[in-house]
């Protein structure tokens, strides 16, 4: 082909990207290669914040009624702080002690005039799976319902048809995608606001140029997921059963976060008695053991709102431990762990 | 050093980048290196759309008054249409024939409640310069004034001291940055509301896994502007006048949009008598030449409304196409461009 000769720098500096609203080849190409990332019905996004913050805002006016849990993440939860301030009605319902929100107590708290329901599918901190396909089946038609999968994709099915949800969040860098990218699926037929306004990309929802590289990122990383499911599903349980086993064998007194069964495999939450789970985790850390104490996302709070939801005592909270596991995981890491605790906690 | 276990992969499965809201080390590094990237005052954003909205919807309560510019980017426009809708008071105001805002226009503009003003530093379009310093010293302390400084940072200073501005936003694909990457600069003080809730990132004015690699980017290509601004503005004013020239001596009728002095010497706007703008950039992309008609971020619309604002006949804004010239812009591919005008517009 002959040298072409770009003289659309204004548009994009990243020529060899191309801006996909351009009228020349580059631009052509360029959207060519954006449909082709993009299944039907999802928008693209800066990431899973920007899908919930669009989800949540888009789906409801002042006025009407809108239902959370206590220990949705704080990209969900700080948005229906905020709808509260807008004149929405909010609910934020609570789990039971095992994390799990209990059908029935969804349903008395339906109104007339709820409007949204936003439930995570699998919680991020102690890894507890919701029954989001039967929540969707008792919600009536004209009730939107979204649900945060950010964590779900790498193990568990996130199609809309599968889940039944209306909108659906998914965020690049928790599936080994790229950073500041993510998505929100949704039914056809949904009406959304904008969050952001301008050149009206992405159906109007999401103005802003699209970010082609991350998209094709995401989109390649959705399709590895799916394709690697099942096989790190089997691997990460043994590796979280032998974890959860061996820890309540050598460690007294320890409790374990979240529901026994459905949880995912790779989200391990112990609290570990008389033990402050910040000073545990730069203990880990110097014996060079990443480990979270509560979501990366939750600021300024000494304890867990989501270990704390679960119930028991007050010390609880304030000494749960996050391990969450991935590809390179071995069984060998989890022995170490397990070591590196068993003489920590011994003293 | 010895090997690292990662059991955060719920924070980020880009365990080599790492969450800078996470304890570990992995953690505090990211966290240094994204405060390595950021000078003082400024919030890191999905790009220059994202910066906008920020800053006109974070300005600004209902009931205030608004001033913008007819010929702003649809990013700026599109929020001051919906800034109307939540009860803002909006002037938009015109600018003269050479797409100038004139100072004596804003100053009988401004009210006792005017609360924030929006101007473009460049046009996007014909790449006129406004006098935003000058705009700067005229508006009370009590006004935020922002300006969109996309399509400034390769040729002109865009400092917040040079410029006057409270508000400036910044784009990373503009400049030969990361796509999905933009910034923007405030002055300290400046209270904003955020557009985004959750994890409080970006001193809880930006919720959302910082993209860590995109802001060192374009962290990087701010820096790489600043190098080679002066030579990069000296040898495309040449390859500017050189065109302009020569497009004004052979081909009869042309109207050089924007002013002929206050522009950057990047962007070139002309109106060609009798032709269909689309149809003459197809032409030229045919004979593989990528131009623009408008701004990439403007849909459905044949004629460009920035045209349209500097008077001139009907015609003037639906034959008007945008040359925007960059690193790899040789006088060559002017000059080929000239010819292949030349013979395209003799028929």
């Amino acid at each position: 082909m002959k040298k072409r000769i770009y003289l659309d720098y204004a548009a994009t500096t990243a020529k060899e990207i191309g801006n996909p609203s351009s009228i020349h080849q580059e631009g052509v190409k360029a959207k060519k290669r954006l449909d082709d990332a993009r299944p039907e019905e999802i928008i693209f996004t800066s990431g899973g914040t920007e899908s919930n913050n669009l989800a949540v805002f888009g789906a409801i006016d002042a006025g009407k009624h809108a239902i959370t849990t206590v220990i949705e993440h704080s990209s969900v939860l700080e948005c229906f702080r905020e709808l509260e301030k807008r004149g929405v009605k909010v609910d934020y319902l609570p789990v039971n002690s095992e994390g799990i929100l209990e059908l029935k107590t969804l349903k008395k708290t339906l109104r007339f005039d709820t409007a949204l329901v936003s439930i995570g599918y699998v919680n991020s901190e102690i890894g507890t799976i919701q029954p989001i396909r039967e929540i969707s089946k008792i919600l009536p038609e004209a009730i939107i319902f979204h649900t945060d999968a950010s964590q779900a994709p790498l193990y568990l099915n996130c199609e809309r048809e599968t889940l039944g949800a209306d909108l659906i969040t998914i965020d690049g860098h928790k599936i080994y995608g790229p950073l500041g990218v993510g998505a929100l699926f949704f039914r056809r037929g949904i009406k959304l606001k904008p969050l952001m306004f301008g050149g009206g990309q992405e159906n109007g929802l999401r103005s802003g140029t699209e970010n082609l590289s991350a998209i094709i990122g995401l989109a390649e990383a959705l399709e590895s997921a799916k394709k690697n499911r099942e096989k790190e599903l089997v691997r990460l349980t043994a590796l979280c059963n032998f974890f959860i086993a061996e820890v309540e064998k050598e460690i007294p007194n320890v409790i374990l976060n979240g529901d026994r069964d459905k949880r995912l495999p790779n989200i391990i939450n112990f609290s570990f008695p008389d033990r402050e789970a910040e000073f545990l985790a730069l203990q880990l850390d110097a014996a060079g053991i990443a480990v979270a104490t509560k979501s990366a996302c939750l600021k300024n709070d000494r304890e867990s709102y989501v270990i704390k939801a679960l119930g028991g005592d007050s010390h609880r909270a304030t000494s749960a431990i996050r391990l969450s596991l991935g590809k390179d995981t071995k069984k060998g890491d989890l022995a170490y762990t397990i070591g590196t605790l068993k003489m920590l906690l011994r003293d």
